[in-house]
């Protein structure tokens, strides 16, 4: 019986959404600010032999004009990775501000702090810059071979590989392979996608020369932030200020840490000019400077006994880091542990990860972290093996599911699962037994496909992961709550407020959570990792049931009561037994609190928690229709199921399957950034990089399981990113449902599907 | 030995007050913000009958008007009263936003929030108000007569007196007067003086329709006005910041909780208009329509022994509280508590206190909060005494002095006093042997003239009185420490800084403190009472010893060595024993607090804690040049000298003292409101309010006596009020001095001092 949780409440963030008037970054206005514009590498690769900005500099309105040659040679990473590494581990450091070698088309050269953007923009061209330019390197497995050129020769003398190969071993595959009777073995092409959140990176820093920092951003993890920061600038991390205004247009992983480098170059402008600078990435230079998913190959082989049993998993992901190393080794974890390893029972498993630099923009964190490719890798091999077998792909799988207490990944077991509860209900949602399998002819041809995978609820143990927050009850009785936790759009503060209210005992009407900012509230790890709503619900789980015994206490010697006879409900002491006589009339808690404040007392709690880890599960089915004679690929139909434990706010968590899944539609058939050695990546705007439109949203079937997870708060599993990671091998396991046709490689678009149907059919259709 | 206690630290807000770059309220911007202006009443006393607004909403620009016809009814205290009246006592709630009856030439009837400010005041001019007239009363003897016009009938029907009479009763005052053999017996006159802060009360609103408000003001007690704000507007407190930007251009009371309405005027159009307000009060407002010191008459009579000793002590008090009560209860109780019973050992007191209501604008809090009052009538008759005995008033002040362990006021007894020492050596600096009681002659004529007296810590018992606050190390090693408490212009958040970093053992230059928002830090009563150093102080001792335990409990057990055996020392931490290996090599504390955040762990600690008071003692010895020609009083110097138990920052305390003595300059010579019938008080600008300048600075001899109170944090007492508290008292007593007249009304301005030379002298100098 709970009160709040579990219940659709409008988000608390909707008014200011809905009607224009909440504050994003660009709203941000201070006195004596000034616009700062940035020099971008025009060369793939680069020395940056000598800049000159003295033109630039006699220009009026130019104030600040910040270069290699006077800010900090400091190595960073933009990355919370920089901040958040295990113990024992290093992060990889291999960014500065301005480098002295540009490593791809974009790269940040110079940076002028103007009265006026316009000005800013005038300035720049005024900057002479003379390079030298140096052989480069765009494709991952290119970039592996003896002799290619070295994009990070400090990090990674004589190759390119970012830092180590990321291995996981498990069983002995070798010796397993000898016992397998069929065998699936492909190899996967993935591209390169783009997060094309709507609100573009952006900061307000405003240095003040006594030594302290504010920073007004985008960047979906304050306290990580703030952490880079004093890094970067040699400064003391209780001086900086990191928050968000307090909303966030959309993150999707893309400003975990610094957002692209708007904190990092709004600072140092600011440290320069003593006045605060406004940052704000264009549209363009939030598509070709900021990080993407990562593409590249994956081989992938599974063997299975005839029965179905799934006995080995052999898997090589060569993924395109690009220019430096952002989250490139963790990414690579994650494909392997999550991807590969984190859906079925396989007692052997061996998996490299190759995070390979090129002379590419940087690949990092995009909703799914590696998941997505590699569950699409073994999805197809299951699918595979599921043909060769003529066995159904729906029974294949639930007969090699992962269960209850399984080891997944140190040190958590699988606290639940509810997977072959999601198979079943998006299956029968789709129409799975009438439609799979069935013949098609003629142009148009249907087909249904379904895939399903796992991520996680939050990093660990993949890097550090806690929160800490403040509890308190006002003198009226209202409940305040202050986190770091920033809101990048998924409503999880709204979430995470019924989760207080709930456990406290209080309305959630006159309770407020405050977030996003750093110095409101004490280290939190950000919005990642799907992590934010069960892993501070745990904290908010903990900090409440202490603040409530903390009030009952104080109740209980107020008014002379045994503190085992009465309870917090909705706002007022009750007594626990039906006699007592705080239940024919209650006490106010704001009656309560303020008896309390007169005599200087307010309840107050804080905590610090490092959270559990919980998979959660979800299953994709897809039908499509595939035009034979164009190639043209319609999603008619996603039914999404998900096991996210106990949903906090339903129609919150369906939000997340909703847009996650038009991703997944997204990344199966339209998207991906296409590279032109010169000129760099064409895709620039949103009119040249083809997200699904309207017209492309298929109908969606939005399924959660009902389910219960012993380790979260109140039951409830992450859910974040889990939306988008079946959603591609379902849409092409359909297609090849339709089509006949196998494929391996994505988007499908259509010249990509009619090449493979002219291949297969010639002109025999 | 201390690091950082005692020692002259620049203060930390000296950089952005000195360049101009601090943000003041008047500085915040905030999209679509709007403007607001007032429109007083131009009657004392006044029904308002009708409010038309139909003309000035039909201007261009102009967006809401709010009046008594469309806001809230409710009743309030602007004052901070209103939330910290102690338990069993209850706020006097005489006031409205747009009260039905207008009591003061000055008192809100409507605002308007415009585009600009100056369509917001042509705007006013098309509001046609009828008002009613009513009998109006001006003073505050006249007011306590039968018949005298009511000015708040529903608080006091049938007479002006705000609530209740303010009695203090010790020993029998009438059997003792009878064992008497020598009397003082006189009736003081004390002027209505203005606070005249640098900077004008003014607010920033933002109020968001989803229930949430956002306050920029000028406040001094950011977490009552939020108190009083969700009181005015109905809403939980928890949804509501106030916050300073964060500084204040100087307080002096006159805004413990709201500054002037300026925080509810801009909320209350904020809420009408979905837009963010800014109200910034005009020079003119800010004298006109806000409180002032009280003034008015004390009856003052002292039996003493023939040998000196004080028998009995008895005055009334009847001050002017003005239009509504604020802060006029708890005043004339300090100004019996500490004005009159403080300084001296007095076995029988009694004291009468009158807090009259009067149609002129409100007195309410102003440095020193009554003390100076009841200080002045206590010291005047003290001089009379001596003057009748023929004795030193130096002697006989040594011989009735309180001592330590005395009861003060309950439940506090006196833990520490050197008042001694401070008349001693004010009186030495001023050459007190040499100069006083000299005969005088001539035109130009000096005298010599010494007082003293106390003060308080911090509020308590006379009203409630606590702080709590979060205190944190972050991951670097750095202290963050965050508390609503404001810095209102003294310094004192780097004496605060001062104290933590001493108290964990951190470096102060990677230390801060967040400070005047209430969404950073938890309750806190604000800055008055003389109270933030001394008992955030307090608070923060507590904190910073339990900050340091978990930090050195945390590191014993990674470093595998004896809690008991390690210290934390300028933030490294060090072996306690000379052979420690740690004393070789300190583990400095940022690599400790990272190791610890690598594993789930930040140090972390939140307090709450209600102060002790400890009185502070003082005394000013002046000397004067009184010209018997035309009255003109010359201040020469004050030798100020203070026991504030240990300075935690000796120059910062000198600045206290010396803008306070400053302050009481003004007050013995020049400073009065002045009143017109018709036109109300003549003084609405610097220009017609004679604020001591430069010319009339004395030299002053700033002593701060070397002395420690057992109660206060490392040792110390408050200062912010004390230093004005003898000021006036000593120049009076030097005027008496130099011209042989005594005199018992302030200001000594020229006229008044001629007046009475000639009524004394005729022409007979």
């Amino acid at each position: 019986m709970t009160k709040y949780v579990g219940k659709n409440i409008p988000r608390l963030d909707g008014y200011d959404k809905a009607t224009g008037r909440g504050l994003y970054t660009t709203d941000i206005y201070l006195p004596h600010m000034l616009h700062a514009a940035v020099l971008r590498s025009p060369y793939a690769h680069a020395k940056v032999v000598s800049i000159d900005v003295s033109e630039a500099e006699k220009m009026d309105g130019v104030v600040a004009i910040a270069t290699k040659d006077n800010t900090t040679r400091k190595l960073f990473n933009t990355s919370a990775t920089m901040v958040t590494t295990n113990p024992g581990a290093e992060p990889v450091l291999d960014q500065q501000i301005f480098p002295d070698v540009v490593r791809y088309i974009g790269d940040e050269v110079a940076a002028v702090a103007a009265e006026t953007e316009e000005i800013a923009k005038e300035a720049l061209k005024k900057i002479k810059v003379v390079y030298e330019e140096l052989p480069a390197v765009y494709d991952p497995v290119e970039a592996m071979k003896d002799g290619a050129p070295q994009v990070q020769p400090d990090i990674s003398p004589g190759n390119n590989l970012c830092e180590t190969i990321v291995k996981i071993r498990l069983g002995d595959v070798d010796a397993a392979w000898k016992e397998g009777e069929v065998f699936a073995e492909h190899t996967m092409y993935l591209p390169r996608v783009k997060q094309a959140q709507l609100e573009t990176h952006g900061a307000v820093a405003s240095y003040n020369p006594d030594g302290r920092l504010k920073v007004y951003c985008t960047t979906q993890t304050p306290t990580p932030t703030k952490m880079i920061l004093a890094h970067v600038f040699d400064m003391p991390s209780s001086k900086i200020q990191v928050l968000n205004p307090p909303h966030v247009g959309g993150a999707f992983g893309v400003r975990i840490g610094i957002s692209g480098k708007a904190e990092i170059i709004a600072a140092a402008l600011s440290i320069m000019a003593k006045r605060p600078v406004k940052y704000i990435y264009s549209r363009k230079e939030d598509f070709l400077a900021s990080d993407t998913r990562h593409g590249g190959q994956i081989k992938c082989r599974l063997a299975a006994k005839k029965d179905g049993t799934f006995i080995a998993l052999d898997t090589e992901a060569i993924l395109n880091t690009g220019a430096y190393a952002t989250f490139g080794v963790e990414l690579l974890g994650v494909c392997g542990a999550c991807g590969t390893a984190g859906t079925y029972r396989i007692p052997n498993i061996r998996y490299d990860g190759y995070p390979i630099y090129t002379n590419q923009q940087t690949a990092g964190a995009f909703r799914g972290f590696g998941t997505p490719q590699g569950t699409f890798a073994v999805e197809r091999c299951v699918d595979s093996i599921a043909k060769q077998l003529g066995m159904d792909p729906l029974e294949l799988r639930y007969k090699n599911l992962i269960q209850v207490g399984d080891d997944w990944w140190f040190p958590f077991p699988v606290t639940s699962t509810y997977l072959k509860e999601c198979l079943e209900q998006s299956a029968e949602s789709i129409g799975w037994k009438e439609k799979r399998g069935k013949k098609q002819t003629g142009t148009i041809r249907r087909g249904v496909g379904i895939a399903c995978g796992t991520h996680v609820s939050n990093a660990s143990p993949f890097c550090v992961d806690y929160d800490a927050a403040y509890m308190r009850i006002e003198s009226d009785g209202s409940l305040h709550v202050a986190s770091s936790i920033p809101e990048i759009g998924p409503g999880v503060t709204t979430g995470l407020l019924q989760i207080a209210a709930e456990t406290v005992g209080v309305p959630l009407k006159t309770s407020r959570l405050v977030y996003g900012d750093t110095d409101s509230g004490p280290f939190d790890i950000g919005s990642h990792a799907t992590r934010t709503l069960y892993a501070a619900g745990q904290l908010f789980v903990k900090m409440g049931t202490e603040l409530k015994k903390q009030i009952l206490e104080w109740a209980a010697k107020f008014l002379y009561v045994d503190v085992e006879k009465i309870d917090l409900v909705e706002g007022e002491i009750i007594g626990n037994c039906e006699r007592s006589a705080l239940c024919i009339r209650p006490m106010p808690l704001g009656k309560l609190a303020y008896e309390a404040h007169l005599r200087g007392k307010q309840f107050l709690v804080h905590g610090c928690e490092v959270p559990t880890n919980s998979l959660p599960f979800h299953a994709d089915a897809a039908e499509v229709e595939v035009d034979m004679e164009t190639g043209m690929v319609k999603v008619l139909k996603v039914a999404a199921a998900h096991d996210v434990g106990v949903a906090i706010n339903p129609v919150l968590v369906e939000g997340q399957i909703e847009g996650a899944v038009l991703q997944g539609v997204g990344y199966a058939i339209r998207e991906e950034m296409t590279y032109e050695e010169g000129k760099g990546f064409y895709n620039d705007s949103y009119h040249k990089y083809m997200l699904p439109t309207m017209d492309e949203t298929p109908e969606l079937d939005t399924i959660i399981i009902e389910a219960f997870d012993p380790a979260g708060p109140y039951g409830a599993k992450g859910i974040g990113e889990c939306g988008l990671v079946p959603t591609a091998p379902a849409i092409v396991s359909a297609v090849e449902d339709a089509t006949g046709i196998s494929f391996y490689e994505i988007p499908l678009t259509p010249g990509r599907v009619l090449k493979r149907i002219k291949e297969v059919y010639g002109d025999d259709l």
